[in-house]
């Protein structure tokens, strides 16, 4: 049993609150790991605010991390300590079912015990000084200096990356990277669209640079987001506040001397708003636009369209961490950044301290970050 | 100019009118065929009834034939007079910007005069004795002895198949098995529901048993249906009035020792109502299933599921025509028909001269027929 400094969620909608901790050591196939950097996301923020039906308290928020394993539990083989890594949400177990089968990132080995905010054995290792529990979040819990996961939930990554760029590889930068190259799976020559352009839809963008599309309209009600965009790769931007239709403008856009239907080859939904999302899927090409939903909706909110939509050809899917299998696709992301081929500085607009992490939210609300990161 | 007898839709919601009509001969890149043998579809009875909000009167409906052909217009080079033929309400010019594409059987080099009953130069072949011009329906009209097509909306076949049964490779064959083969991607092995155990639905099912499928799940309201579901490869039933809850009720059918999350590989709907197109979704597997829409819903109907259904893992997708490209695939299911490879006798289970045909409307809504065939 050790301490560590935290930023509790004590309750639903009220800041968090930094405090000492106590933390077991590593079980059986669990690591200790020392956060050194974690980023503030909407996920957490969701969570927090009590928005999130599946909310538990009090509980350490946070999935969005890196830092350098401490301790390994019994039975760990391939992580050992110093060896630096991301955290993740979305574990790769490669022996379940779901890993086995090759279609799906969606590992089901600890989804049980990680929706009840415990680790694999049905317990949290956190608690309150007073021996209260705290849960988990995400199995990952990165508003902590110190946390345990297991170890199929940890990406070995390289020791010359720096922490403070690296946790965004742990939830925005894959997941909208990885919604073009793993989920939609785009071809050169594309044409796409954006909706949203906070931390995940710069993401898909730079990724639909990556995949060589042609055109990458990008979609958002403040029009102050476009220049960023822009640097990302963005080649046309729409405020839906200056058109009639979004949709309508989108398929305006794109309709050619060849193609008198228009309409984008693939669309992403960054917002979480479910009309948007129909508009996402209703300014894809008849035939073949494929609509990838990235944005976690409200609790209860559903999706409709005119099954026509289908009908005629196109696809609506969805993705989670962008379809990256963790430990095999992160290390490679962080070559990526490493190697130039993605950008990520640009992109952290701020640095806190752990102390500070309710300003991060702040700064996420009044619309002024694209990712806040908390350093240890 | 010439006369033919057809059995004409004078307005919405009454009986068809079996009399003769003028049929003007084929213009520039126009066939007139003589049709042998027709189907009767539901999509023909939506459109009688009234329920289509895009239906013109008087029409002729009818659009899954077969027949020969009598002459050709100028400018016609891949038909000649003798021919064996099947009409295609989707054509495939090969020359428009979604032919080329090669990711959609959706060709639109007629759509838009297609929709209007019209053909391509924007009149009608088909008039009343006194002049009154009749729409096409479908670009085919079928339900009359001679009707004109585009060449790009007709098949060339083989000579020594029967009328009476390819006649519906002209819709349901090639729909129901091509959502299958063309929309789903089936695998060997997998596991697939079916909802919907009418004409469509059969052939899924026979689509599936093609593609080697492991499980396949029938889904009806009606129980007798199981027995000819079983004759065309159906492992399992399910009646949605024995069981609390069909969706669960399928995802138990699935679970197996290695999975214990359950539901199947690929699910389709097969009956047009959104419910069950949701149901249809719902119970295909996280992480990978796919579920298409075949069925036509009626006006203004929505689909709607909550957007977590798809960032799980699940894809939504619809169908016409079973993804096929008209001219290149329909002559492939006919010499599958020959071959013995997909099976149709069973399905028609009721012959009918033209006089008749309003009886092939009452077989259908008493559930009496699989499919009802014209035999001119």
């Amino acid at each position: 049993m050790m301490r560590t400094r935290a930023a509790v969620a004590l309750e639903a909608g009220k800041p968090l609150e930094v405090m000492e901790v106590n933390l077991e050591g590593p079980k059986a196939g669990e690591v200790l790991v020392e956060i050194k950097a974690t980023g503030l996301c909407h996920t957490d923020e969701f969570t927090r605010s009590g928005a999130d039906p599946e909310g538990l308290f009090p509980c350490i928020l946070g999935h969005e991390g890196a830092g350098v394993v401490v301790e390994v539990g019994e039975g760990v083989t391939t992580l050992k300590p110093g060896d630096h890594v991301i955290p993740l949400y979305t574990p790769e177990c490669r022996e379940c079912h779901a890993c086995l089968s090759g279609k799906t990132n969606l590992c089901t080995a600890i989804r049980g015990t990680q929706g009840q905010g415990l680790m694999p054995d049905g317990t949290t290792r956190f608690s309150m000084l007073d021996g209260t529990p705290i849960y988990h979040y995400m199995g990952c819990s990165t508003f902590a200096n110190h946390t345990v996961l297991p170890e199929i939930a940890l990406a070995k990554v390289r020791e010359d990356a720096p922490f403070d760029k690296i946790c965004y590889i742990g939830c925005g930068v894959t997941t909208g990277i990885g919604a073009v190259i793993n989920t939609a799976g785009v071809e050169i020559g594309s044409t796409a669209a954006v909706f949203g352009l906070g931390g995940i839809g710069l993401n898909v963008i730079q990724g639909l640079r990556m995949a060589g599309a042609d055109m990458i309209i990008g979609v958002d009600l403040n029009s102050d987001k476009a220049e960023m965009a822009k640097k990302f790769g963005m080649t046309h931007f729409v405020n839906p506040k200056d058109v009639d239709n979004v949709t309508q403008a989108i398929i305006e856009l794109t309709k050619t001397e060849k193609d008198q239907f228009g309409g984008v080859d693939y669309s992403f939904d960054a917002t979480g708003n479910v009309q948007v999302m129909r508009d996402a899927l209703e300014c894809s090409h008849r035939g073949w636009g494929v609509s990838v939903i990235i944005g976690v909706a409200p609790a209860g909110a559903e999706i409709s369209t005119r099954p026509f939509q289908l009908v005629t050809g196109r696809v609506w899917k969805g993705t989670a961490f962008g379809g990256a299998k963790g430990r095999t696709d992160v290390p490679q992301f962080v070559d990526w950044y490493m190697n130039g081929k993605i950008e990520i500085d640009q992109m952290i607009t701020h640095k806190l301290t752990l102390d500070q992490i309710n300003e991060g939210f702040d700064l996420m609300h009044e619309g002024k970050s694209i990712r806040a990161v908390v350093e240890f």
